[in-house]
């Protein structure tokens, strides 16, 4: 049977998620339910859609994603469900869709009309969209629930920009729990524009020349590896984004590159390449 | 195969909720464990009262509802098992048993004499409470793990008082992960001591004279939603209790209830009939 | 089927636990997985050593146990599956294994040869741990996926120091949700020492002359139970371990053995027997 799974703001200490498991468990006994994250930042879409995408593909084809935030609808705001690289996707038409495509169109997309009479429920995750999700999982089609469109909102994925063919300009689009910081430059973007130039990394007062394969190669002696605890480096991390890390982080110690490179979230980062 | 559910104050990083599952596995491989929330406030029985409530009903009948709060067994204290509006609920008796019922009646009721000998065990939700849970999945009756009980523990379920039949006097007794601020005025309360009058709530110096019946209805204008973000607004909320709440409420950007209206646990929100 | 726990420090914010998860089922749809903690501060081996240590007995025999804590494999960090007191564990060769043994000999050991080409990955966790787990689920042989070896590194575990077979000093190594400090002197070790000697317990200014055998001990009166919430004491928990503790202990209200005693991990505790 399928997998469902839940990315929400709602917090792991409030009743919502498990109100939602409750009344996925009531349609679909014996269903495997797995947690994303209910840490997303409350309303941010950004945040929410950077997890969610990072991880789909590494779930079974024709998983269900429910993503409760920001999901409550209304007079402009419709819901939707999608089939996308072959994952369901059941959430808000509030812009979070175009984010996950970024490139991608959708192979099904649907205004949900089932439910539509509970449709300014005030928790349409568990009212609208696990009844939606529990259709999908009992292989009903798309269309039943839902009347076929070719609209959703668009917003503006936060871009690197280019000048002069010679700089490109990131932006820190996330901060994992090691204050790793990870910026919007893709490895593809920054091979497309760099091609193969030598390059100069600007971090606030930090400059960086080099982008590490992996964290462990800031280490020069491994028998002596306690010396580059704390280091920092550049690096693409396994979602093919530029990071900025510190070998080892922790917060409490060493410090994180949020910490010791006083980074958060908005702030640029400049490629110069030469 | 019945569900069996944890509510426990013991928070995520420890080893406990993992032992309790652990354990539960031991005598019933695959069967689902749903966690509701282990982030209660340690031994806030009224926290927990309040969680459990509001989402028991969204689970199968049937499920069995741990709850790990305040749990030590002691010279005066019990351990019970129950059985209230088609789900099982296993605790200690000091009190949340009649929280979580207000006014419905047990349909069954035991002091639990299971594993009396390890009854002074420190951990007694994984020594107790899972064996018992794991008889009344298998579709033990109550009577074999516990003699018939008639009496628990009453607390006094802070209700909202009426002066005068005119005000209604509730309190905070919730704030939830977005910030709301939950009252203990029920729906059903409001009707009965407002008899559909006119009414003013205030909380602390702000006067509310409208009762939304969804977030987004505070919203004029649709395409410049933006605005809206950050407007003060009173509610009931999916569970049916009066609700202080911010459109849109991030602690980090236009604030919540919980911070603009500076309100906390037991505050008091007075609402006046006309 | 076998059961698949994770302890990692990731945090629940991110997608990496999903992703682990994710692929795993990927592989094994439908098996268990069981989350012990993703909350181990960064890197922390004891941490993460503590906890383990302490619940892998809880669930039932050929449990797989990841460890996804410091598993960065480098020139001189082997990756290791190995078969201990009837459970596997997966994990990197930094020393961990050695403080979950303690006094245990692994049965089985191997030097994980899975996934070699891309040993080098960033998230090793869900790259190699996950398909060695998966083969271990499916009764396959360890090694089919390791070399033998008989070495593992060795961490020095904090013992607690004995001096002139008068004094204990042991260290904080760990401290609970409720605030509760736990040292490494373990019951056996106590009993060892003290021979049933009187003893006098020093932690900081305070000094403590018997250990309870549960933390409800300490009232006295238990129709005025609440006269005794806040009350230090000490005891054996449910671990086998020392532990300053303080009766219905709460951060916000009585406080907890961790504030009312000034108390953090590596702070020394001696015990004096007469």
């Amino acid at each position: 049977m399928a997998i469902i799974t839940l990315t929400t703001d709602f917090g792991i200490g409030d009743y919502m998620v498990a109100g939602i498991k409750g009344a996925i468990l009531k349609q679909l006994p014996g269903i495997q339910i797995v947690d994303i994250s209910h840490e997303i930042e409350p309303f941010n879409l950004g945040e929410a859609a950077y997890v969610i995408k990072n991880v789909y593909p590494d779930f079974p084809e024709d998983t269900i994603h429910i993503i409760g935030v920001d999901a409550l609808p209304n007079e402009v705001t419709r819901l939707l469900a999608a089939k996308i690289d072959g994952h369901y996707f059941v959430c808000a038409d509030n812009g979070i869709l175009s984010l996950i495509l970024a490139e991608l169109k959708p192979e099904e997309l649907v205004e949900i009309t089932l439910g539509r009479y509970n449709a300014y429920s005030n928790f349409p995750t568990r009212d609208i969209f696990v009844p939606v999700a529990c259709h999908i999982a009992r292989d009903g089609l798309l269309n039943i629930i839902g009347n076929n469109t070719n609209t959703y909102k668009h917003l503006n994925f936060l871009k690197p920009q280019t000048k002069e063919d010679k700089v490109l300009v990131g932006t820190v689009i996330y901060i994992d729990n090691f204050g790793n910081v990870i910026t919007n430059i893709s490895h593809k973007v920054f091979d497309e524009v760099g091609k193969g130039r030598t390059f100069e990394i600007s971090v606030r007062n930090f400059k960086f020349t080099r982008i590490l394969s992996r964290y462990s190669e800031i280490v020069t002696d491994f028998n002596n590896e306690v010396n580059s605890h704390g280091e920092k480096m550049v690096l693409f991390n396994s979602a093919g984004f530029l990071e900025i890390a510190i070998y080892k982080s922790n917060p409490k110690t060493v410090g994180s590159a949020k910490s010791l490179l006083g980074l958060k979230i908005g702030d640029n980062i400049s490629v110069e390449f030469k």
